[in-house]
């Protein structure tokens, strides 16, 4: 068992990607799918070394990648841990984090949560992609009881990506994401659910053609995998709430203000949004695609 | 006096790009801008064939565009009309458009209102560019008085922009980009303000490292220029209530579902919220930047 060998459960657009990029840097990569042609493809496309779909074959790898959908990731750990040495140190890449550790801590305590926050509309291993993760920010979140050389592990293999690595607790995250992650996507679904709650049909159609570019950023992450949605809601709920009523809040605040006609107020108002949102992005994150 | 000669008032990026596509078209571009550093600047791009500051060098123009700021647009034809022929058209490029033609009606009978849904975050003339107009929307709003000689006169400069054009009336257009364009701006602003009032520091600070493209693309219209968002509130200030007020009542319903676990029910309801989504967009518009 060494740290020079990596395992891989999950061959979609995050566990391959990881996978092109860990074998690009000279690590051997192991990889397990839940259907064999996923195993197959992904070894095609030079995401792993070897593939199937028995977690078995995972027992030599240093650190464990757990790349499948939320709801499968404690389970995954229960089925894997029989195959494995203590020293073995699993990792996730799941987007809510106190509920994985909850499930997880009775199962494997050489486990470190971690959030890449990087990915495409693409789903599969047919969008893996070679540098997903570079400069993008990936968490990881030990907790007290989490042994510090398994989280230094991780994190060398975390630099290796490129990736911004920051650390803190998963309550932290859980909040932290809600805000910038789950909120935006429930946000977005919403927009589109009240436009599509037009009933006078001449406008619901005129909406639908004349939609542009800002329409098309605003909803994007509402328009995305339901199943992905639906289960960051079941296991980030409590801060999702939070965050929806607050949001809830702003909008009533918003309206006063307009019913009230404070024209001064509300370009103060969006004067604030617009030097509010320069503090979330770098520069670079902009350019990416020439002017918006 | 001939519609091959083509005037603009306003060389920003919307003027510009305007003169840019006209001129290349063949057509002769006649141009004011409030400053003349401006002007000059439009001339020196190849946007103009001429320009200045004074209106009176319009006069020979079949076809006026008006690409002024809302707030400018009626005051600008007041004071241009004195050095028109009564048969020269004017038409403007405002976002929302009843208030324009009230305000207009009175000055010059001879106006079609338009509304191009093009642009970029970036803004003036060093932003024009070629091809601004191409694919994208383009409507006009006569109404039961404006002549239908002058419409199809401005239909066919739209048609030569090779923009998608739609005719329809001033409110239905006012309510159609209240969904569409006004609606996603103020709830991107809300969805900054919302975050930026965390109030736990350290997770605030968190926040703003981790946002990523979901908390990017949600956000862009609502981090863009103030003067615009208010003055688009204020001359649609009764559709983006109407809307705004739809919107917080989806939101309540969220959260009443997020609060009553209602798992199937959020996964049917982002189901419908991304089938929804495809009936807005063309295709096309999503590949232009490649995976998002």
């Amino acid at each position: 068992m060494t740290d020079t060998t990596i395992g891989i459960v999950g061959l979609g657009l995050i566990g391959g990607s990881l996978g092109l990029d860990l074998r690009a840097q000279g690590l051997r990569v192991l990889g397990v799918a839940q259907r064999l042609a996923t195993a197959h493809q992904a070894r095609d496309r030079g995401a792993v070394d070897e593939a199937g779909t028995e977690l078995a074959r995972l027992a030599p790898a240093g650190i464990i990648f757990i790349c499948t959908p939320i709801p499968a990731i404690a389970p995954t750990v229960a089925q894997l841990a029989p195959h494995l040495a203590p020293e073995t140190v699993i990792t996730d890449v799941g987007s809510v984090k106190q509920p994985v550790l909850t499930a997880i801590a009775p199962l494997w305590p050489n486990f470190v949560g971690g959030h890449p926050m990087a990915g495409t509309t693409a789903q599969g291993i047919a969008a893996a992609q070679r540098q997903l993760f570079a400069n993008a920010p990936y968490v990881l979140t030990p907790t007290p009881t989490t042994p510090a050389t398994s989280v230094a592990r991780v994190a060398a293999i975390v630099r290796r990506l490129g990736a911004r690595l920051y650390t803190c607790s998963a309550s932290e995250h859980d909040r932290a994401v809600a805000w910038i992650s789950h909120l935006p996507l429930f946000a977005s679904a919403a927009l589109i659910a009240a436009c599509e709650g037009e009933p006078d049909g001449s406008v619901l159609t005129l909406a639908r053609q004349l939609a542009s570019s800002g329409f098309r950023d605003t909803s994007r992450v509402g328009g995305g995998n339901p199943d992905l949605g639906t289960a960051i809601a079941r296991s980030n709920r409590q801060e999702l709430l939070r965050a929806l009523g607050r949001y809830r809040d702003t909008l009533e605040d918003l309206i006063a203000q307009l019913e009230a006609e404070d024209w001064p107020a509300l370009e103060q108002w969006l004067q604030e949004t617009a030097t509010g949102r320069s503090r979330y992005l770098p520069p670079e994150t902009e350019t990416a695609c020439g002017p918006r």
